[in-house]
This record gives structure tokens, sequence and C-alpha cells, in this order.
């Protein structure tokens, strides 16, 4: 029988960036945020450059394949607008049932869950935490550290995303820096 | 509005474990192991309690719910049988077109996967390395460092496995340690 030697992996984090064959990159900076942060005056004072947030994300079947799974790691870069750290617009899934899975690789954050009820809670997210986000729960997550903060995903391929709703009425409640704390209210 | 504090995750990996309400712990010793290795003399040999591999596994909703998502953590030791290094039973998914990402965090193994026409080929894992497994694949992981090898797993929760078609006709090909190289032959 022949020998075969072993390949390197398509895929692979390099520094923290997710890189390989079919790997997308989108970046979301603050004038694609609109609606997602409390205090307006100081929004719209922000450069609309700034960059708040990019996502690395393997889509390796078409949106909506049963039994696809998708791959994504986000960095969040530090920084507030106001009292208000940068944080993801959040969504709840197009086939709400659908869970996900966020794990900390890096930084200081926190993921902020809604259910359908409206109800808000929050979990902090370091290096090594795993959160698993059961379906019909949106979620989002804040930098609340002054580093980078990067994050692990994966969710399957039929999920897809419902951004409109939380556009539209946003999470219940806020996570604000209240005299060094995050704290939602 | 009250304010309220922000909850510490339910689940973490603590020292590469992952712990927390409702994670399950298996272990795979040689004795688990039948049929797994070529070399049955030196397996026959070998003190059937030598721990080959452990699974830390958060099954959050029923097995075949769809939509839902698993998540794992494997280690496996460091060691042989014979020029076989240790690894996992391997498995289709009983589902077969279900999905899995495998990511490496620690140690050094390679990736063995085969498809439905017993084609093989497999790919180098290391921390930060990322692995997409297709549906209709088979997998098995070996441990081909000095070190423990630690990997995480993601996959849907209604993909189930099938462990009986490799324990009957195993994998085309096998991975040794020809002269130091971890080798497919």
């Amino acid at each position: 029988m022949t020998s075969a030697a072993v390949s390197n992996p398509t895929l692979f984090f390099n520094g923290g960036i997710l890189q390989g064959e079919g790997v997308e990159h989108a970046t979301r900076r603050i004038k694609d945020l609109d609606n997602v942060f409390q205090d307006t005056k100081v929004f719209g004072k922000t450069d609309p450059e700034t960059l708040v947030y990019e996502v690395s994300s393997f889509l390796p079947v078409a949106e909506g394949t049963p039994g696809g799974l998708y791959f994504g790691l986000t960095h969040i870069h530090p920084g507030k607008v106001g009292n208000e750290y940068f944080m993801t617009k959040g969504h709840f899934h197009a086939l709400i049932d659908r869970a996900e899975y966020y794990w900390g690789i890096k930084g200081e954050g926190v993921l902020i869950l809604m259910n359908e009820n409206r109800e808000v809670w929050a979990e902090r997210m370091f290096p090594g935490s795993l959160h698993f986000i059961p379906g019909r729960v949106a979620h989002r997550v804040a930098n609340t550290g002054s580093q980078l903060l990067s994050f692990g995903a994966s969710w399957p391929a039929d999920a897809g995303h419902n951004y409109e709703e939380i556009r539209k009425n946003g999470f219940a409640r806020r996570l604000i820096d209240k005299n060094g704390i995050p704290t939602l209210i």
C-alpha cells in the first residue's frame, strides 16, 4: 500500500484571524450601526468610519441547508458610545428555534441575551468561557474590556438571522459602564 | 429601571476541562477500544485500564432534536499501540449528511477522514487549526505528539453516531509512526 503525507488544515486561526479558502470577512463600522446605541448625540459625533467589529465566517454550504454548520470568529474593538460599550447588532435566528454556541477566546466581554418575552440576562465572556444560546433567544456581545474581544461561534446553516426585530425594538435592557462596572439597566 | 449584575457563565474550560451544570464526562480505556488498533498482539499485552481518551460533552437538548447543537471537548493522551498512535474510535454520523467542526486547542494531532467510497485523507491538528467535516465523512483523531492533545467539537443534535461501520470495517488507511513521521499507509 502506498504511503501518503498528512496535509495542513485548510482553515486556521492566524494571530486570531480565521484564514483559509472560503473564509469571508465583514466589518461593521459606526456608520453600519444605526439604531444600536442609545446616545444618538454622541453617536452622531463619532467618526462614521470607526471600526466597531469584524466577523470572519466559514459558510461551506448554502444558507438554509438542513444539518449544515457554520463557523465564525468575531473581534469587537474596545470603545464606547457614551456610557455604552461597543457591541454587535444582536439578532434572533430567522428559524427562531435554532441554537448557537459562543466561546470566549481573547479579552473581556458580556453576552447579552433576551427571550421572546423580552426578558434580558447577561453572562461574562472571557478566554475559556462557553455559552449555549438556546433557540428563541436573541444575542448580542459587548466588549467591556480595554483590549480586543475575540470569540468563536458555531450555528446551524439553516438558522439565518433576524436583525430586524432588534433594529426596531432593541433589547429591553442596555449594558452600560456604571462607575467602571458593566451593568444592565 | 432596576439595574442588574452580570452573571458568570454556566459553562467554562478550567485548565482545559469543560465544566458546568449538565456537562457529561466519559473515558475510553484500552479495554473499550477493541478492533481499533491493528497490532492485536501488542494491544492484548497493554494494560486494559490504560486511559486513551476523555470526552466532556454538553448536550442541552434531547438527541435527535432538529436545530439543536452539541458541544464537546476531547483529550487524547499521548501513546501508541505498536506503531499506531492513540486515537479515537471514529464514526460516521447516524444521520449521515450531518456536518461537524473540530478545532485544535492544545498539542499535536492528525484528523483522519474517510468518505463513503472509503477514500482516506488527513489534516494536521494544532492549536488554532479549524476543521470542517462535511456530511458523509467518517472522522477519527490521533495524538501524534508527546503531550495531551485537546480539541473542541460542535455538531448538530440530530447527527447521532454510527460507530458500527468503522468498528466492523475500519478506515481504509492507518496512520502510523514511520521513522518519527505520522504517515498514512
